[in-house]
């Protein structure tokens, strides 16, 4: 069954790897399937360089439970479903351990929008999560990670298509985006914008970005006023 | 038309890209005609990747219209534009979101001119320009862009190939030179000094050179004494 | 003898090479044979591009004589046979200079456990051991650099397999594992870690992670009730 | 003339530009001939990509004056000599302007010697130069860079061979060894000790080294009692 979801996600989840953002298993990509019944991930722990499409598991996005496929999936998979549920909009989610994204999750940290590179993606900081609670961790994990996720979209009020990640405290980045191949696109984006802004706080602890700067190159690249890229 | 200027554009577009300095479509590089009434520059939002000549745009440099080619040019086109009609002795221009370069902007400081390797190719720090004020960026956000480049380089006082390259404010660097494989190898550069300043002052925050370093670097690379490289 | 460990060990070496964690010589890889009488450990001083497993040397575990290969042994043995004397579940070594590990090695600082990615193969801090004494450094340097590893982790009360690596203070790190390849694993994750060590400390020097976290991630990857990659 | 002489100078170019140290044309090599009467050099401002053995230039070491050799010579060419006039042991010559090293050369501080990677190749901290004068820059610049590189050598007390390198104020480093081939490696370990230096600084600002460390390292590769590495 959905053989050719099978295929996006093995060739967004190699592309993860090709990217820089990935060493060894750390990372991992799905996608729902259109009907919003089925999600596909990565299998855990499995080597990059060997994976095909064939090695991708197949979960139900209610029950959690795997439906087709040789392996375990992900270990993150409640993370993803967590979020597919909660948000119909969103098609694919990532997972890495990007160094930069990592260190801001690490810090505690939102990543403050500092520049029109963040601005062309993201409309507004993105957010650090809270701390989970030892009961959160100890009793479902994976599935809390998730739903502190969508507590702090929630927060800050965010649209979820215009703030297409967050860093989890103590743990690292989450993405996502329309399907697979573009929540890997924000992966890279977000690593790229969390260095720029690591080094900027060091050069001026102080830098800031007027909002008038956000608004203008978030919205030349999305909605309907949108100029950037090529009319669809 | 201008099929050979379309291929030296495309070539300096690649060339961006296997620099290291651009990921996904954030850099575009642009060249004048020799009778300075088009310049040929990269498409918006298209792929590096199977972007080939006849992908280039020709613009008109007075009207900024659309003269040949089938895509939309690069977004930024209007700050391109605005730099060739100011600096008759610009012939190519890159933009680039390039990590250190921008980390400068975003932390609204110029780059300032701490060594040799620097010296050797701007004459003086690189300035950030100002912030564009919420009226210039709602009116005509490209076109200000350039006019503050233009702004900054007369305050400055600077011939403008003398210090081929400039932050601006929350924004990147853009670099020019002859044509357009010039104005990436100073993208390049700025890149590379911009690294070398960020760490030195962290080092060292009183870091400075004195001038007649600066003198001397420059002008045995550059102008009537220059004896760097090979005879012309 | 012991053909097919050789050919282990002079993977794992070239596997070090292409991790990107070594330059020129600067790393070894040694691994022990399955009746704990001989280690097989790179030669000094010899180049990876042309070493193959015939110049691999194997050297007695109690003696360090050399027993078979047409080469001196790296001169770091004595400290890998120190760790496996003492560690009989310590299946193979590696010894490297990468930056960030040796960064914290020359701070004379544990590498502090701020974030999951650390979790995941780290049950605590990676610890930095006492500087050597003159005396220690001048009669036998290189065996006692494996005493002060073995009194560090003593010192800890550390399990040796649930935090496979230390950094020798004003030198660099040593990991383990149960084989060599394990070993090279584990000095990839150290040199990432103390990365995003670094740079969460320089964003924020008061960053700490609950334990209850540091348990969660290392006890669902390690031990009877790991869940994490596949069934064995 | 000097055939062989011209291929290893050209292998020795090639192999700095393939390190990653060099960008362009900034970095070049030459060794002297074994009756110590020519320098082979790279050619200034010529492409590595397009560089042949016969490309390089023959130098008279006493008069200066180009001997063979269908270019001019590498503009850094008097200081290299300087440095062969003054020290009949050394046979080969680098110059970058690799990041880290220039960042101690910009910041006018020595590298110290803070671990065993900068004691296996250095033998005493890496001495910056003092600043050359505004006389000194204009009357012979490359000339006077390499009498102040041995002015700071001498006032060190240093054998030449023994810190076979060191940061010009404001400029880079220079290497040396007993070849050119050497000299690249000596260069390649230079700016690896300085990236080390540098974020050691930044996480522990009082970080040393014992002397009988540095002392212990530094002899077991070099001199009588050396023991790493391979009988000679």
């Amino acid at each position: 069954m959905l053989e050719e979801l099978k295929k996006q996600v093995c060739r967004a989840n190699i592309e993860l790897v090709s990217s820089g953002l990935v060493v060894y298993t750390w990372g991992n990509v799905s996608e729902i399937s259109s009907d919003r019944r089925y999600v596909v991930i990565k299998p855990s722990g499995v080597d990059y360089s060997v994976m095909t499409p064939e090695d991708m598991v197949v979960v139900d996005l209610q029950s959690g439970e795997t439906v087709e496929g040789p392996w375990r999936p992900s270990s993150d998979t409640p993370t993803h479903l967590e979020l597919y549920r909660r948000f119909p909009r969103i098609g694919g989610v990532t997972h890495t351990h990007s160094i930069h994204a990592v260190v801001f999750a690490q810090a505690g940290m939102d990543i403050p929008a500092l520049g029109t590179t963040h601005a062309d993606y993201f409309y507004g900081p993105v957010p650090c999560t809270r701390s989970l609670t030892e009961q959160e961790v100890q009793e479902a994990y994976e599935q809390n990670t998730g739903k502190v996720i969508c507590e702090t979209l929630a927060e800050c009020g965010y649209d979820v298509l215009s703030v297409p990640g967050i860093v989890v405290r103590h743990h690292g980045p989450f993405t996502w985006g329309k399907d697979g191949a573009s929540s890997v696109y924000h992966a890279v984006v977000l690593e790229k914008v969390a260095e720029m802004a690591l080094k900027t706080l060091q050069l001026n602890p102080q830098a800031t970005m007027p909002q008038f700067i956000l608004d203008k190159h978030y919205h030349r690249k999305h909605g309907p006023g949108a100029y950037y890229g090529q009319k669809k």
